[in-house]
């Protein structure tokens, strides 16, 4: 087997490995596609060191892949299974996180904590994984982790058909959330200043505003009679967008914080107290959110390929990385695992 | 007739006047007494000069009465019964308000865009009447408009029996949250720095911690359980308690803005990300907070009294004002409007 150990300093080095079997209550996966996800380019950047501990690290969590071998101990999965493994483990959870199992204190990312799937051969708990349907395309079930981060800060939103969406930054989360709003039947305006990402999100269906072209209060309001947008979704990560993001909501709207804010922003309080807005935070998902990906993958109802950008060998990690980083108009980079 | 008006640069001028009759849909009421609030002691100061418009303004909203006459058009009201106004005029309310009429866009809030309730006698559209019970403490009464915010503030958190409470900040309003949340079968922890106000509440029956003495997350998660609290209530105003108030929330947490932050402040959104909080914003009240308040008071289970620290006369409202003005250790002051 092979796989790509992370180095630390934007260095990778791909090396041929001996296949260990899966332990108790372990799978074996053969690893297909998995995606790069901008906590990887963290990664990459050397920002979570202290965390991920370089050398000799193996990353990435946006998998699909078919079952190579089930350890002992492991019931309801046999080999050639296609499935996906949602990267939570959860088993120092404790009483104090109240059942929240997906964000228990001491959670461990499969991926960042322990190792990841950017090798051809992976061996990880079974109760990690969701089962795909055959028919299912393993480029596109690939997506299913980040999509799957979409369906969570919609149920986290409490979207409701008929809605109007406004999600404000079209990177991949934004884009993702974007076409499961839509599915859910929102009304979506995608904000995004980028114009590949923008004409990527027409080519998607999306209606789009670049807010440095056009007064986007004003857009939404167009949109919505001078009410205002039912629910935002800020995916930017860019302060001033989160000092202004609270213009937007209708009376009594909700704020879902999608992307991750290191420091403190400034927030205008004001407005909550003002319309009686709620913010909500969301993080990472819960099984049924992989399952509603899946589903929404498996339909084949929405146009998830225009978000593959490339798919790159294994053996091509490096340069994969190299060219996503600092490159906002790509979208999703796949890593083929198969050889 | 008596009436204070507001004449700018912290001064009322107390005159004698004609009593108008009340006008269709408009009852007359005998104000019985009137609260100074936390906005009286903003407009008192200027800030609001530009909205209220001196000279020759009457203020005042927290307040209670008896109908003194009925006016053409009203039914269900009668001279003698007792009453408070829920200062709330939305008759500008529009379909983009959504039915939110307490928060409508074109709100007037009598008392500060119309004349209020620092007179003796005080005609107001009949669908801001709530009755009392005959047997009530007019006094106490006086409470209803302020114990009808923090009983607002606790359906917009939805705060359940059992819950760990946190309240931030000990003036009047946190007082008042406080009480209403024990009420409603919270434990409930007040924070506050002023040792005064730290005594009044331990009166009152409600614990407390001083954050400048004890440390306050710590004291949190001992009375938790380690788990943190189910819901804090940010009612200090302080930007620095707005930064740190994202600690002490438990996963899943809720925190209530009930405080009036006239600027941004900076916010910790990577806790509402990590621990999927959510922040809600709330402001003045609807009907049945007004009737659940009107029922704290009337069913004497709860020590409101200890919240007067005294009546002044409507003659004397300028020497009230200045006493209140900066003084953290005065809680609710009643100007007797019955003279």
């Amino acid at each position: 087997m092979k796989a790509a150990y992370y180095q630390g300093k934007k260095t990778f080095e791909v090396k041929e490995t001996e296949i260990s079997s899966p332990g108790e209550g372990e799978v074996q996966i053969n690893v297909a596609y998995c995606g790069i996800c901008g906590t990887d380019l963290h990664i990459y950047h050397g920002s979570m060191d202290t965390r991920v501990q370089p050398p000799e690290k193996i990353i990435g969590h946006e998998m699909s892949g078919k079952i190579a071998a089930v350890g002992p101990g492991v019931d309801g999965f046999s080999v050639d299974d296609p499935v996906v493994v949602r990267p939570l483990d959860n088993r120092g959870e404790k009483a104090s996180d109240r059942g929240y199992s997906h964000i228990c204190e001491n959670l461990k990312f499969i991926g960042i904590d322990s190792p990841g799937a950017f090798q051809t051969v992976w061996n990880v708990p079974a109760f990690t994984l969701h089962k795909l349907p055959p028919s299912i395309d393993l480029k596109l079930a690939a997506l299913t982790e980040p999509l799957a981060v979409a369906c969570h800060d919609i149920r986290m939103g409490k979207l409701k058909a008929g809605e109007h969406a406004v999600v404000l930054g079209g990177g991949p989360i934004g884009m993702l959330v974007a076409l499961a709003a839509k599915d859910a039947g929102a009304k979506v305006l995608l904000s995004e200043i980028n114009p590949h990402r923008l004409s990527i999100a027409s080519e998607l269906g999306i209606d789009t505003v670049n807010p440095q072209e056009a007064e986007l209060l004003q857009t939404v309001k167009d949109r919505t009679g001078g009410i205002g947008a039912d629910i935002v979704f800020e995916v930017s990560g860019s302060p001033f967008v989160a000092k202004t993001m609270t213009e937007l909501p209708a009376i009594r709207g909700r704020i879902v914080v999608v992307a991750i804010y290191p420091n403190p922003v400034e927030i205008d309080l004001f407005k909550f107290f003002w319309r009686e807005l709620k913010l909500i935070g969301a993080r990472v998902y819960e099984p049924e959110d992989y399952e509603k990906a899946i589903q929404l993958i498996s339909s084949g109802s929405l146009p998830f390929e225009k978000l593959i950008t490339k798919v790159e060998s294994l053996d091509n990690i490096s340069a994969a990385f190299a060219e996503l980083d600092g490159n906002p108009e790509a979208m999703k980079v796949l890593i083929d695992c198969q050889s």
